[in-house]
């Protein structure tokens, strides 16, 4: 692990580009130590030039204001967690901004730290979390949550306007496996674990917790469970929202905790109050999770479709009837021609032309066994052929690897970049007509024709994510570019009646596209609940909810009649 | 269905008992044309004499005040909904008095129908009900929603200190299949339904819901959905909370729709702040649902276990690595013994001095078929005995008849009562003798020793219910009796940190032990959603939250340091 008391630069020289020390701060997302190459196909079809035409700023080139917290806040800070906690370091502010979406990647190129902290501390226990938010509570100082840093939605960018600076809270030191209840097959973890880390430790007590999203070797369980995380394997081992049996939840008034058995009738649950709120509540410091015995048996596997429609038909075949694998996706035509993951062992021509899915069983032997056959069947009289285990062990080694691709690609003047959305079966189809045709006309209309691929990444019996990837030339404002093709995307998704995000999260990016989602009203519940726990509105404000300091009060009676709105609103 | 605009007076002579009228105007719950034989081995445990010594008062001997909703509130009420649906109906206002608890039934019996409301309502839409939410809300009325008014923990009985009358909304007339999604495997239903009728509905679809609860002869959609109700499928079908992807909710500020996706990332789950909410933030008018094909293939077995510590380790062997049952139960070494369901057909000598478990099966013939052999194996290994379909078929038609036993029961000076919990794996054979402890000792205190039983109602990975039957002789007092043993039970609960109620709710009756349990900061926040969606606070007053009229305003920043709490609190 980093040390963290050890600066960046110390590690790096004064030479490297931003996001190469950023990288280096949040360890294995993007590590530099892993150079990601261009797929031939995708790299053929882009047909660029200069691999490094777009390098970005070095890091010496990045402004950065002076940190201007209080310093009666700092002093504070520093007598609650010790000063080595504490820090205002250049590189540790820089390494601290934003996350890890292609706008965040483009501002730092461009030597953009605006939304930098400025201060990140470091807490050693739930208590501390506590402090630090009373005392940025009492000095109206805002607080962004930080585990991997690896949102990409905006949510590491709080609002300033009317704040007396920014702490960022890195909960990294909050690292350890509080217990393991091998009865009731629960552990409970503190929330600065990373996924990596927090895997290992259960394996040594012969336990996984499952939980695999494209950000495992960067994001961490506080992050997992303030973004309503959901993994590559979440048709075995379940969304996070699902896994968390108890939650420990640290605001500016004081701690909530939940959990008390794993489902009551004892009113609303809480626990999904508090998953998704991406810090707008508190700092979650510690979750109860349900976890499995290691698997003896693992195998992963191809197959192959004539389309995604009965590709698609073949995967609701399983979620509604079964069996279900412990992973189940499938790539559109496009995704399955330009094979991201791997193309040289995806099957080669046997793939190309139809559709890719990738079909995993994890378990007992004799389980596994039983399950694939049967699933088997199913996808075979869906008109699945079987490709066999090469492209799903292809799939499954590279499967972390495609975030370190935007690096080279934008690096190489490409623009790449992903975005998802939900629905229910009966509309699957014509959301991704339409949200391909909104990115496609998008930047089309900017003289920058793009590749846009899809794939169902997550399976429910009631419906099915899908994720998008985009590809296509930079111009030369890729910000303002990806900025309307988002726009269009956004719009499409809202006119089709879909969920803004799957699993990547508010933000700010779909901040008002989700305040749509669930209307006025509701809204107004949220920020209800934000106000009690968070009085003064310092928790990662902008994010989710937007402002809530200049709200109206919480029950203006007198609007009432003007909020009603008939039964289809 | 029962006319609702024939009093039940119509139906029955001013000699009938007060509870046969109740139960005329909820059909099928208790029907008098079902008459309940008390098993003649919980007779003879309880030695009985007189099965008429505490026969109820008749109808015309209750006591009922007038009505005195103010006359602009009925005269506004009838203009909304037409007069024919606006009542104030001696017979109506008690056949809408209260739920079916023991002491409800007891107070009944005494001739207080003290919680009658002054109205009753039936409105025809979802706008009807957002109509009277308004009206009420204007005019500080409290409203009480119903469906089956089948609540066993005081969720129907409002406070009405404050108000300026009670008016209890029967959605029952919002009873229509608005559509069926089978793509997508959803049905979109009203919320008056009762179960029974939106399962005939969607079998003529060719679907099934799943959902049967103890109740499932009298409740109703929204009941489930208000109070977060599990049936006795729960397995294999689901909690009525996993089986909700969508939801209408009126409240007295207008409507919020949730459900735009199964499953998201877009925040905070708003339908699991809803589900459970017990009428405090409005009244939920429709549901959409998860439906099923028709099983083809049901088997219903019993299986013998030495003790309930191996019963119980085989239920957790299979809720933890499967295969899943449809139905998985367990009783204990009384509740076996006295065979409530039906002893004659239990199995007889080979169930008695050991633990009956109940294990369902449901779905395709071949799938069952699979998972039956599988699941055998489990339970063989686990050191069940199978015993055959007898004890399985005899608990399946015999399932919703226990709430009809308590009538005779009652009449013959028995006081029988259920209560029940849900704890983690874990901790659930220590929650059960401190639970038995407390009730027995309560009782016995009384000069009135229980039979208390116990049987393991539902299962989860990480935990599982613990549903208790009490049985005792009644003293002069059985209400205050009855109240010495919950109040025991309820702190036994709290002590062990277990859930206040599994699947009856909260109500009255558990509100208190629910604020202990999610503390008083959670309890501050659900209180700012109420008085966001509800600031009149008419929302089924004094039901799960508590008073909100009286509270404390909404941030009282000055307590922040009073309410802060150590990690552990």
């Amino acid at each position: 692990m980093t040390d963290p008391t050890t600066s960046p630069v110390e590690r790096a020289g004064p030479d490297e580009t931003a996001l190469r020390v950023v990288r280096m701060a949040r360890p294995r997302w993007g590590d530099p130590a892993t150079p990601a190459q261009l797929p031939p196909a995708a790299a053929a079809l882009i047909g660029t030039g200069d691999p490094g035409a777009r390098r970005g700023v070095n890091i010496d080139e990045i402004g950065l204001a002076d940190p201007h917290v209080p310093p009666a806040v700092r002093a504070a800070l520093i007598d609650a967690l010790g000063a080595e906690h504490v820090t205002a370091d250049r590189y540790e502010r820089i390494a601290h901004t934003r996350g890890y979406s292609t706008p965040d990647l483009l501002a730092l190129r461009n030597g953009d730290a605006s939304d930098a902290p400025d201060l990140v501390v470091r807490p050693g226990s739930h208590d501390e979390v506590v402090a630090v938010l009373g005392i940025c509570a009492a000095h109206r100082v805002a607080v962004v949550p930080f585990t991997g840093g690896t949102s990409v939605v905006g949510g590491l960018a709080p609002e300033r306007a009317g704040f007396a600076g920014v702490v960022t809270v890195d909960v990294t030191r909050l690292d350890a496996l509080v217990g393991v209840d091998e009865i009731s097959r629960t552990a409970t973890l503190q929330a600065g674990l990373r996924g990596v880390r927090a895997e290992e430790l259960l394996r040594e007590r012969g336990f996984i917790l499952g939980h695999f999203p494209q950000s495992y070797e960067g994001a961490g369980l506080g992050g997992y469970a303030a973004t309503r995380s959901a993994g590559q394997s979440s048709a075995g081992y379940g969304r996070f929202d699902e896994m968390v049996e108890g939650l420990l939840l640290a605001t500016p008034r004081g701690t909530i905790r939940l959990g008390t058995a794993p489902k009551s009738a004892a009113g609303p649950d809480l626990r999904q109050l508090v998953l998704g709120s991406e810090g707008a509540f508190g700092i979650i410091t510690e979750v109860t999770v349900r976890i499995r015995p290691v698997p003896a048996h693992r195998v992963f596997e191809g197959w192959r479709f004539a389309d995604f429609g009965s590709g698609a038909a073949a995967l609701r075949a399983l979620a509604q009837d079964g069996p279900m694998p412990t992973v189940l996706r499938l790539s559109d035509e496009v995704e399955t021609a330009i094979g991201l993951t791997d193309p040289a062992s995806a099957g080669g021509d046997e793939v190309t032309g139809g559709c890719l899915a990738i079909v995993g069983y994890e378990g007992h032997h004799q389980e596994v066994e039983a399950r694939r056959a049967a699933a088997s069947a199913v996808l075979e009289d869906a008109g699945g052929v079987a490709l066999g285990p090469g492209p799903g062990e292809a799939w499954r080694t590279g499967r972390f690897r495609a975030p370190y691709l935007r690096d080279p690609l934008l690096d190489a003047g490409v623009l790449v970049e992903t975005l998802e959305t939900v629905t229910y079966w009966s509309r699957l189809a014509a959301l991704k007509t339409v949200v391909t045709a909104a990115i496609t006309d998008a930047l089309n209309a900017q003289g920058t024709p793009p590749l846009v691929m899809c794939h169902i990444s997550h399976v429910y019996a009631a419906g099915a994510s899908l994720y998008f990837t985009v590809v296509c030339p930079q111009t030369d404002d890729p910000l303002a570019q990806w900025a309307a093709a988002k726009k269009a995307s956004n719009d499409a998704i809202r006119a089709a009646d879909a969920a803004i995000t799957h699993h990547h999260g508010v933000g700010r990016d779909h901040r008002d596209a989700y305040h749509a989602e669930i209307g006025d009203l509701a809204l107004e519940a949220l920020r209800a609940v934000k106000r009690t726990l968070d009085p003064d509105g310092v928790c990662n404000p902008g994010v989710l909810l937007g402002s809530t300091r200049c709200s109206p009060p919480v029950h203006p009676v007198s609007t009432r009649s003007d909020v009603a709105r008939p039964a289809g609103g």
